[in-house]
């Protein structure tokens, strides 16, 4: 059973191995250990900060998620609000509450975890506090850095503005469900639950567009299109036409046609994708690449004067998307 | 049964009220409402940043603990350690975990604590997260500022320097005791039940050493003075001597002599008094003042180059000051 200050010993040097040095000249003066970390900000930045937190059995079930992929997914979803305002993720902190049977085995796959996702998206650990709890909860905080007034916010769309997405939408929804209904031969699917398990935060698309200046908002599809373009909408004061046609929609392979999922539902109202949504005025759509990387990126609707959330469904019926997406405190029905 | 959105905008109207003009020239671009908040720093600031976990029968017991003082106490806890480097405080993100009973009554005094706690601390509202949990769950980051290389750290104690500690030690361990014993008559110790109830973080004293700086070391004693002195040993590499008749001890009323309490007992292992525990070269124990306000300051031992952290007895004898404080992951004996 480690003390309080050996588990911090352990995720300093987990996290920070031999770069050190390197991080101190970047700007982190003092990192974990002390009361506080200090930072020193370059001029003419601007720094954007997220918290998230991820909880044993509302957010991950400690019989089904491994704790390599509870480290990676904790860390990957806070980052993922730093790709959606176009800046670059920095630094981050991790509060940590664990059972004493998770300081051992469990919290050495789950630094492993977080340790290659920090690695991945750049992030450098500067802090943090843990404690005993009988359930593992875990709270991250991230900080982003940009140049100044390059955020990308909710609430910049423009009636005419083309409404775009990245990757495919439903994915994560999907891999979830696979997993939850013990579907049998699982490993066919690899990339289903792949997305469920490790989402990737778009950062180079997100990097790309605060940088070239041509997304007029944008949010990342946590909770689910529906729930996010509504979002995006209120803050805007503005709404949308969705056309489903174009909805670059998650494949349901017909082996799986016993879960009786529809692909448009869940790419509709599915949560976790973490792609990013966001709205690019006409005048700027000649710059918009249909790819980045491997990412495809999708025009799937338009921005409106009139304040309401619309969906051109497949047979050219036009009917309210209501946001279905994720909510926490919303009653089971 | 309030929805997410709903909890959200309840938040940011009662925090940011009808300053977000003076907010925002100060430096908050983005608050509450995006996927992150956007803070463009001052030149040559340097920021500190601390995250600290308030946490349902853990931290405090909802049946004892009225949820105006959760909100007070989660904030002042958290910014307590910007007391303790020095700085001024600035923001806070303020992660949420809320059973549905609590959404609504609780949640209104929950946070009129902690505007209050906020109000008198200097602090704005930045951004966070709520989703629903069995328990309450509360997660804190707290940034504040300070000039560049003003920040007081652990690590710098040097042998010769004076150990000063503010305030009188114990006093919320009392008040706990006190609470948990049901002590009939509690409202005739208004001060020891409120010390633990609404603790106050030592800004003014923190920011006049950051400003005069004249001290080498500091940390606040939140473990209690024997665990929090063992980290400024140990990251400072020297050792302390502490004498027992310089601890400014609580003092225990006759009336409670059945909790068979011994006041420096109190002083050295009990927790959460956020009193500042610093060290100061001798060359400027002259400026120090005795009071700040209305908190005294009191020299209670030395820093010495060989590493024990001792305890000189009233006795006259010397002893190892062992770190008693507070652990989370320590098994209980």
């Amino acid at each position: 059973m480690a003390s309080e200050s050996q588990l911090i010993e352990s995720i300093r040097k987990r996290f920070l191995s031999n770069r050190i040095k390197q991080v101190i000249k970047d700007g982190l003066r003092v990192g974990v250990g002390d009361d506080a970390a200090v930072l020193r900000p370059r001029s003419g930045s601007e720094w954007v900060i997220t918290t998230d937190a991820f909880l044993e059995n509302v957010h991950f079930l400690r019989k089904i998620h491994e704790p390599f992929t509870v480290g990676y997914k904790a860390l990957s979803r806070a980052t993922s609000d730093i790709a959606a305002m176009g800046a670059r993720p920095r630094y981050f902190f991790l509060t940590l509450g664990l059972p004493e049977a998770c300081t051992e085995k469990w919290f050495d796959g789950f630094t492993k975890g977080m340790v290659r996702a920090a690695r991945e998206f750049g992030l450098v650990l500067a802090g943090g506090d843990t404690t005993k709890y009988p359930e593992v909860i875990i709270t991250l905080t991230v900080l982003g850095e940009l140049k100044r007034d390059r955020a990308i916010l909710r609430s910049g769309a423009k009636p005419g503005d083309l409404l775009c997405v990245s990757g495919r939408l439903g994915v994560a929804e999907l891999g979830l469900q696979v997993i939850l209904h013990k579907t049998p031969n699982q490993k066919r699917w690899p990339g289903l639950v792949k997305k469920h398990l490790y989402p990737q935060p778009r950062l180079a698309l997100g990097q790309w567009l605060g940088t070239h200046q041509c997304a007029s908002s944008m949010i990342d599809t946590s909770d689910g299109l529906s729930t996010d373009l509504n979002h995006i909408c209120k803050d805007s004061g503005v709404g949308a036409r969705v056309w489903a046609e174009k909805i670059p929609a998650v494949h349901v392979p017909p082996e799986l046609s016993a879960l009786k999922l529809i692909p448009l539902d869940l790419a509709l109202h599915g949560g976790e994708d973490y792609e990013l949504l966001f709205t690019v005025p006409k005048k700027f759509s000649g710059r918009l690449p249909r790819k980045l990387g491997q990412v495809p990126v999708t025009v799937i609707g338009e921005i409106t004067r009139e304040r309401k959330v619309l969906l051109v469904g497949t047979d050219g019926q036009t009917r309210p998307l209501r946001p279905l997406g994720w909510d926490p405190f919303r009653k089971q029905t």
